[in-house]
Parts: structure tokens; C-alpha cells; sequence
């Protein structure tokens, strides 16, 4: 029995997860936070792995943790909803879970999971970026994710986009993230909200602090302009971006994941048509599939499964 | 006896590589150009790697092209200064040359060079930036180069670095090698010659049409100030863009090669600066070396000759 957790700011989810890469059961708790002690949050992984375990042998265990994990996949160096600052939490959580267990990142592990059972199954080469607050993202070669010299490869929403754009969180301007991502669709909208009236007014009672991106993607689906317009934005940016990392790696695929990519051809539409116009050679190749990410939600969990399969199958 | 063989848009080179990398001797033809029949360039090849066989025996030729080449090796599918557009070259080259023959993109064959006997010998990763009149790139992963579901893996140049930027001869705008070039070397300089004197008006005969890139070098070299503008500006964008890929696909080694990269530090130094300040977590992690490539002018045949010693070997 393969189990995968998934390490995020908010939740912890671990999943027994079979053969074929279907969630048989879970268990969640909630992620202690950053400012606590490292073994409060090491303590409510062991207390939902051994839930889901439920007493029966455990072949070994996939952590998928929202930081960067380094390259030997012992430590996670940093996460900013964590409190993990370079601590060995592979062995620690592998004495915990009393089973063998494997460390990563989780946009690694989503995409180990669309390479194994999802959207990218069987493809040469696939990238997957995932819309969600920010852009998490992976290179998948043979279906194996590249981790490059520092385990840091597929930092693909700090690419930069706009030179002096957008403040970053990161500390830089204009990453690829904030013109492309959950937060870029809110922003988007918010400033259109000024020049039009919307049913987002409405829909976050008054208070722009209160926009969502899930309200604008509802938004949308009712045919409201300020939020379509958001979603031309956000797709013609993704467009642009992916065309940046296909001009350099000519993968056959690339898989959008992540909760903005829920609103499906409203955002893979003007995506496409910004990757015909922006690749270089576009009339001299086939242009790679964008299509979306099969596992959803559960592919940090599915991936870490497929992680420990991979290490101890 | 490993041939390679350059063909680039004004010259064939042709030359026998011993086993360490080292051009044993070589050939040269003048390329007949793009106008002519396909069978007149092939002729001038022939004739290059014949004249340096000197009748010995030959093991294999391996071709290195300034063109797209299909992903099967088999193909030119297009050539900016070459008359081949999708021709099956390989299997014509082969019974022209009568040894077994390899075909490849001269970037991926300089890369391949650099990856087995140059700068990025031994490295895990390295992408390997060359600046010649645009950009010319490839990724290398345990030695190999990553050739993409087209055969079109490392065209960097045409990365979109600014929205609505400079017109690039691609037929987009704001690409990276608008910005980092020989082309952009020598358009920065020229825009700096109204606003101050420098000695490249005396370079180029008070014609600005004839500044050439290696005059650039030379008045830098000499303490020219539009000139080190010029070399900062370049280095800077050479800094930017290679953060980017470096934020995608975190390699060991960055490699700089090329015409331009003849200025050295002038070049690579501006460039770590702005690599340092633009790359994500570059507080996290080790940075990657950023170094000179080692084998020049010659690393087209070095190349093909590696290839040719990889396929038939």
C-alpha cells in the first residue's frame, strides 16, 4: 500500500492511492502554520498517515511539500507556510510513519502524478504549470520530472516577463506569476471593476479586498465582461509564457493545472492563440498540445504515491 | 577517422577530429548560397570531406547545419541561408560522402562539443548560450542535448524578454536576441554615438551602416565609453535572460559562446550581476558558474565529429 501526503499552507492530506492512481481513502489535518515548532507540523503528517494507513503494512510513503526540497530530497531548504528551514524532514518523518518514505516538492509531485496516470501519461516530453496563487511548474523528460543541480528546476512564475513590472513577492518585478496566476486574475479584475460596472461588485459585497478568484471565474461562466476580459489577460499571458519555455525545451505537451484552470477554454483558448503568435517557428512545427491537468486536487497526494512507488516499489 | 563538417551561411568547413577533440586538419569551401539547386551544396561538401580524408578510411561524418534539422537526424527542414527546405540531406550526404553520415543543428553540435571536450565536460547540466549575430542555444542534460519533440529544443534568442519590444527578424517583437547579440551590441553602441564622442566614429569611416561588432570590442578594449555602454547593456540582458532559463531549468553550468563572447569579463561580468539580481531565490541556492566556452570557432566540427563518434563509434 502506497500512501501520499500533501504538505500545504493551509492543509494536510494524506491518501492511500492504488495501482492505477485512484484516491482510495484520506485524511486531513490542518497544517499547524509557520510559527510553531517543526515537529507540531511533523507531528500532524504522522497523525494523518497513520489514520489513512488504518493498521494495514504501508510499502512507503510520498511527502509532497509546498518549498524547495533539495536535490538529495532530505531537506526542505524553505517554504514560506512552514516552518522548515533546511531540516532533515525526510529521516524524521520516516521514523514517525514507521514505513519508508520520500520527500519532494509538490508541483514535482503533481507533475510526476500527470506523467504517471494524468494528462501527460505517455507523452516524450511534457511541461506542466500550475495556476494557483502563483505559477508552481515542472519539466517532465520520459516521464521522469527534472529536478535540476539545486532541485530548484520549474520555477517557471519567476520568469521575467515585463522588465520593471509588477512588484513580486519573490522581491523582483515582473514575474511571469503576476501577470498569469490567481492573484494576476483578481488584480486584473479589480482594475477593470473601476471602468465597468460588474457583478463582482455584488458578488464580494462591495469590498475588492474581499475578490476572489473562484468569484471570478463564477463570474465569467454568467457572462460578465470585467471578468472575461480578466481570463483574455491571464490566457494571452499564458500564452506568452509558455511560448518563452517552448522556444527553449519543444516539449510535445504542456498540461495547465491548478484552481484557475478550472474556468478550462476560457483560459486555454486565448492561451493558445498567444502561443501560435508568440513562438518562434510556429509556422514551421507542430505546436504543442496545451491541454489541462487530469488528477485535480489530488494530484500532490497521487504524486507522492508514485513518488514512494518509484523509490521503494 | 572522425569527420565533422560546418556548414555555415558563407563557408563549409570540414575537418578530421582526433579523439581528444582536437582538429587534426582541415577544408573549406565557399557555401554556394541560397539560390542555388540543393545538389550544389552537397557537392561542396563532398568535396570538403574528401579533400580531408586524404583517402584514408573513414568512420563517420557527422554535419552540423545552420538550420532547423528534423527530429529523426534525417531532414533540413528550413535554412535562413541555405537552399534545403525539408530535404532528406542525411541519406543524400551519406552516398555523396560514401561513410555513414550523421546530421544535426550546428548550435546542438557546438553544444555537444562544449559537453565532451569544453567548458561543460563532466557537467550534470548546462545550457549553453552562443552570441553570434542573434542567439544560438541548447540545452545539455548527462551530456546529451535535449533535441525536443521537434528537433527545435534551445532557440533562446526568440524568448519574448519585452512586450511590444524591438521588431525581430523572426517576425515577433521583443525578443531576448534583439536585446543580447552582435546585432544588439552594435545597435546599442550606434544609438550611444549621438549622444557622445567615441572612437568607433573614426571604426567606421563616420558610416554608422559598417559598425561592426568586433569594432565594438576593440574600442571597449580601449576604453571607449559608448562602447563599455554597449557591453554593459548586452551583458545585463545576457544576465536577464539567462536567469530566466536558470529559473526553468536550474542547471549546473551556464556556457557563453560565440562571437561576442570574445569580450570575456566585459561581457560576463555585467552579465552575473544581473543574474544574481533577477534570479528567483538566488539567496537560496548555489548560483551556476557562468563561464567562457572553450572550444571557439571550431566546436561546429568538433561537434559533428562527436556526433559522427556517437552514432558509428
Amino acid at each position: 500500500m502506497w500512501i501520499g501526503v500533501d504538505v500545504g499552507g493551509t492543509k494536510v492530506l494524506a491518501a492511500v492511492v492504488d495501482d492505477a492512481g485512484r484516491v482510495v481513502r484520506t485524511a486531513t489535518r490542518r497544517t499547524p502554520g509557520r510559527r510553531v515548532a517543526a515537529h507540531q507540523v511533523e507531528e500532524a503528517l504522522a497523525g494523518a498517515v497513520l489514520e489513512v494507513a488504518a493498521g494495514e503494512r504501508v510499502g512507503g510513503v510520498g511527502v509532497a511539500a509546498a518549498g524547495f526540497v533539495d536535490t538529495s530530497g532530505e531537506r526542505v531548504m524553505f517554504a514560506p507556510h512552514l516552518p522548515w528551514q533546511g531540516e532533515e524532514v525526510r529521516a524524521g518523518l520516516e521514523r514517525r510513519f514507521g514505513a519508508p518514505t520520500a520527500l519532494d516538492n509538490d508541483a514535482n509531485c503533481a507533475a510526476l502524478a500527470e506523467g504517471s496516470y494524468g494528462a501527460a501519461r505517455g507523452a516524450s516530453s511534457a511541461l506542466v504549470v500550475t495556476l494557483g496563487t502563483g505559477i508552481g511548474g515542472a519539466v517532465l523528460l520520459g516521464g521522469e520530472v527534472l529536478r535540476g543541480a539545486n532541485g530548484m528546476a520549474g520555477e517557471f512564475g519567476h520568469m521575467q516577463v515585463v522588465p520593471e513590472g509588477h512588484p513580486c513577492e519573490c522581491g523582483r518585478r515582473g514575474c511571469w506569476e503576476q501577470y498569469c496566476s490567481g492573484n494576476a486574475l483578481v488584480r486584473c479584475a479589480r482594475s477593470r471593476m473601476a471602468d465597468r460596472p460588474s457583478v463582482l461588485e455584488e458578488a464580494c459585497g462591495g469590498n475588492l479586498d474581499a475578490l476572489t478568484g473562484p468569484m471570478v471565474t463564477d463570474a465569467a461562466e454568467a457572462g460578465d465582461l470585467v471578468a472575461w476580459e480578466a481570463f483574455q489577460s491571464v490566457g494571452d499571458w499564458l500564452g506568452v509564457g509558455v511560448a518563452n519555455l517552448v522556444a527553449a525545451l519543444d516539449p510535445e505537451l504542456v498540461v495547465i493545472g491548478g484552481g484557475v484552470s478550472a474556468a478550462g477554454e476560457r483560459l486555454l483558448g486565448p492561451a493558445r492563440t498567444a502561443l501560435a503568435r508568440t513562438l518562434v517557428g510556429a509556422e514551421h512545427r507542430r505546436l504543442p498540445d496545451l491541454v489541462p491537468a487530469r488528477l485535480g486536487p489530488a494530484a500532490g497526494v497521487v504524486g507522492g504515491a508514485a513518488l514512494a512507488r518509484r523509490a521503494f516499489g
